[in-house]
């Protein structure tokens, strides 16, 4: 069985739903991360960027144990061990990674700041907020205009891109953006979220969920704590 | 042979350095981003999220040409074009994985933002600075713990994992971080920079960049034009 450390963030679900996707077996292992729970040494020794989510497969390539983190790596290594969600088309396989590799260098850390400034950060930027609002709706539009064309992200085929940016996109009012805006975007979000594994993947870890605005909270992902990692 | 729209940034780096480790031939057409080139249809329509660096490869997967954008998934089709600097085994290769994702998801976009702040932000918001500081020193110990174990960022063997972080950390200065507080990190990055492959890859275009801080820069990379995407 999959072990899984996680938490309901974003980078979280996109691993929860390809585990529901793909239908394996796994059990889910909280890591508080607002109460510091990726600092502990077992937990580092998997994930040694204090991040979730990570995962161990004891059943790994030839029989024997592995553990990953980095949710993209994760789920290239989930659509490899079960042969799906990517295709085996080299030129399709090559187009999806692209957009892939676009969530995790572009939609994921920059909608991130945006979450950071608009709503986490103890004082109000307005340089920083309009920044990250900005490179927001830059980032929808270009999705936007990606999905006039394709049905999906990474092609004509639902894949790993799409799991990879849907969860992402849940918290456009966060961002300071309107989905209607939108609507090729709008269209492909609405019908993602229908899925049956997707909204099983949402509801992983769905009651551990704390603000992360609280004082403690604040010091242990922004402070002191993160700095002193070495 | 294979055309490389780019500029002489880290992101491009990672691709003149990966062309030129492989030996392949290559051609190179700048991207002048600071003009606003990235914006031009031609350039959007092999690089939809008008950033360097991109590719073209006549001679892509069957035979047929394929256009690439991302860095990251620029440097695991050209691994897999040639079958270098990417394990063959299963495991070594999503032990790199992992690595490349760390830079493309953390690296990358933070070292970014704290150039951003530091440098070419028109405001200096302590805020700000101090939030990417303490994350480019977050990552630097990050790194310099894994290289106390691995001779490689992803292993054993020198890999893209290895070739994506490399050109971000040159600019440790900007980063707000001495470089020499970090040992492990320090060797690692001064035998890197010796191979000549390295050293031929960050040639490329080297006569051809401006400072990013002139007012036309900032207006094309930070203003509008960056938010009418759509
Ligand atoms: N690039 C990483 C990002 C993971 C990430 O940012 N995880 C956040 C939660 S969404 C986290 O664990 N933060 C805790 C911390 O940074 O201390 C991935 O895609 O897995
Ligand atoms: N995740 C992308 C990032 C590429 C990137 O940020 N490119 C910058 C230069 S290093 C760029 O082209 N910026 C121009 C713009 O954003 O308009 C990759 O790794 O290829």
């Amino acid at each position: 069985m999959i072990e899984v450390y996680s938490w309901p963030t974003p980078n979280g679900h996109k691993v929860h739903i390809m585990l529901e996707e793909c239908g394996l077996a796994y059990r889910v292992h909280p890591v508080d991360i607002g109460a510091g729970d990726q600092f502990t040494p077992a937990f580092l020794a998997i994930s040694p960027n204090n991040k979730i989510p990570a995962i161990t497969d004891p059943d790994g390539p030839d029989g024997r144990p592995l553990s990953m983190f980095e949710s993209g790596a994760i789920l290239l290594y989930l659509a490899g061990k079960t042969g799906k969600l990517l295709p085996a088309d080299v030129a399709a396989k090559y187009e999806v990674l692209q957009w892939l590799m676009f969530q995790m260098g572009g939609v994921g850390p920059m909608l991130g700041q945006a979450h950071h400034f608009r709503i986490y950060a103890r004082e109000k930027l307005p340089y920083a907020i309009e920044r990250y609002t900005n490179e927001a709706k830059r980032l929808y539009a270009v999705i936007n205009k990606r999905l006039a064309h394709t049905t999906y992200l990474g092609g004509t085929d639902y894949s790993i891109a799409d799991i990879a940016v849907f969860p992402w996109l849940r918290s456009w009012k966060n961002q300071g953006v309107e989905m209607s805006d939108y609507p090729h975007l709008r269209g492909w979000f609405d019908e993602i979220a229908k899925r049956p594994a997707v909204q099983r993947g949402l509801e992983v870890l769905a009651g551990a969920r704390k603000p992360l605005t609280d004082d403690k909270a604040r010091e242990v992902l922004f402070g002191r704590r993160q700095v002193e990692q070495r």
